[in-house]
């Protein structure tokens, strides 16, 4: 039983919690609770489980039930737990999990795929919540800048409720540049601005699909908007400036969706 | 000038920021950051205005420009107001506001009124997002039972970027009696749950209309969603179990809007 903080995969865990850098280089990240550990071993990417002393007999009767005997599992003493813990009442299982990897080409390649393309989403809650309603909506995947909030943020990976496990995503250096390349694969890109021309309920949405969500403060980049193919909006009453990022996403997922389903 | 944490209006503001009982017998709040404070100056709904020592010029700078010369303004040493603040680099400016009120018969009374009810949303980002939606969506005022995170917490109010001092609301002690309420005034209740019969664009949503949305975890409970007129649902692809609360408020309430406004 691990019993101190400074054990070397505790260690490793609170590392891997807090630097994206790290994260990268591992290849791996953290997930906690037992929802998203048992995701996890579903899509066979649980490296290693850490229980807590006092979760044992849970996770050993769900281990029984889930089928899921063959995984490597360390128990931890329930004060370490508690301080390697991202939440206040921790459930007592988290595990190291390996990063998913999906082939841009592949997903490009998909009959009419529908792409959300984030521009420097900095938000972890709006970010995996676009994932997990991006899932809903059935997009083909998320694109995601540098500049956006890593996707392997405990927080991120916590508000996309599992999705971060069946959702496909890439990461580009840059939004304007991967217009351009959707564009000469047949894409018709949509960004969604608070000046754009057209009321996001009047477009079709057909084939090939990027729509295009901004910063939370700034929106998008200019010499981005300018490269998209459509000017959007969403109509708004009274004296708001502009919605939630997420919110904005998941209405023009939703009209994408409702188009394409008719 | 304020120099200490234990000066009574400091600790005032902290008991504010922590008990929604205490907010509620003062019938006050604390909004923080120069946007907020100023709509609340717009809203005549500011009491006293604290400035940091280091925001103090920016803050006589904008409120010549803003006309606002008579709020009583208190000067907070910079060290007292990072102690204070809720935020990691604090712009230096929070402010005791009085509770909107509203009347709830009035708000009934309105020409077709739409309303979106909340029975027990417990995530402060969620309650202030869905406010800050219901705005933009053009609905006439959310309603929320006792069980709902307090509406005066920080979070929520960060979260509504304004809108809570433009948005009209009421509070109930149970969702249930309300809906019953509703009807006998005309109106036509939809619940929103996993298992609605009726896909939600399908509906007209003309007249007197309320939503329902419920708990993160747990839905509508039963009781309230057995009194509904119709039970909607909104499709979801992939393995999903649900879609954030915001989120669905935000489809369900703009679905109102693009329906009414044909």
């Amino acid at each position: 039983m691990i019993e101190s903080t400074s054990n070397a995969q505790m260690k490793k865990i609170q590392k891997l919690k807090k630097s994206a850098k790290f994260r990268r280089q591992e290849h791996c990240f953290i997930v906690e609770g037992f929802k998203m550990v048992e995701e996890a071993l579903r899509y066979k990417k649980a490296r290693i489980v850490y229980v807590s002393e006092d979760a044992m007999e849970e996770w050993q009767a769900r281990r029984i039930e889930d089928g899921m005997k063959s995984i490597r599992c360390e128990e931890v003493s329930t004060s370490v737990f508690r301080q390697i813990s991202d939440t206040e009442t921790p459930q007592g299982v988290l595990a190291l999990v390996e990063m998913p990897e999906y082939d841009r080409d592949a997903l490009l390649e998909a009959e009419h795929p529908a792409l959300i393309c984030l521009e420097d989403v900095q938000d972890p809650g709006n970010l995996g919540t676009i994932m997990r309603t991006a899932e809903g909506a059935g997009m083909t995947a998320v694109v995601m800048t540098k500049g956006c909030v890593d996707l392997f943020n405990p927080k991120v990976v916590r508000s996309t409720m599992g999705a971060m496990f069946r959702m496909p995503f890439y990461i580009v250096e840059s939004m304007t540049e991967e217009i351009r390349h959707l564009q000469g694969q047949g894409f018709t890109v949509y960004s969604s601005q608070l000046d754009g021309s057209r009321n996001f309920t009047e477009c079709q949405y057909q084939g090939k699909v990027g729509i295009l969500v901004g910063n939370e403060a700034n929106g998008i980049r200019p010499e981005t908007s300018a490269c998209a193919n459509e000017k959007i909006h969403i109509p708004m009453e009274g004296e708001v400036e502009s919605l939630n990022a997420a919110v904005s996403a998941a209405l023009l997922m939703y009209e994408v969706h409702r188009k394409r389903r008719k």
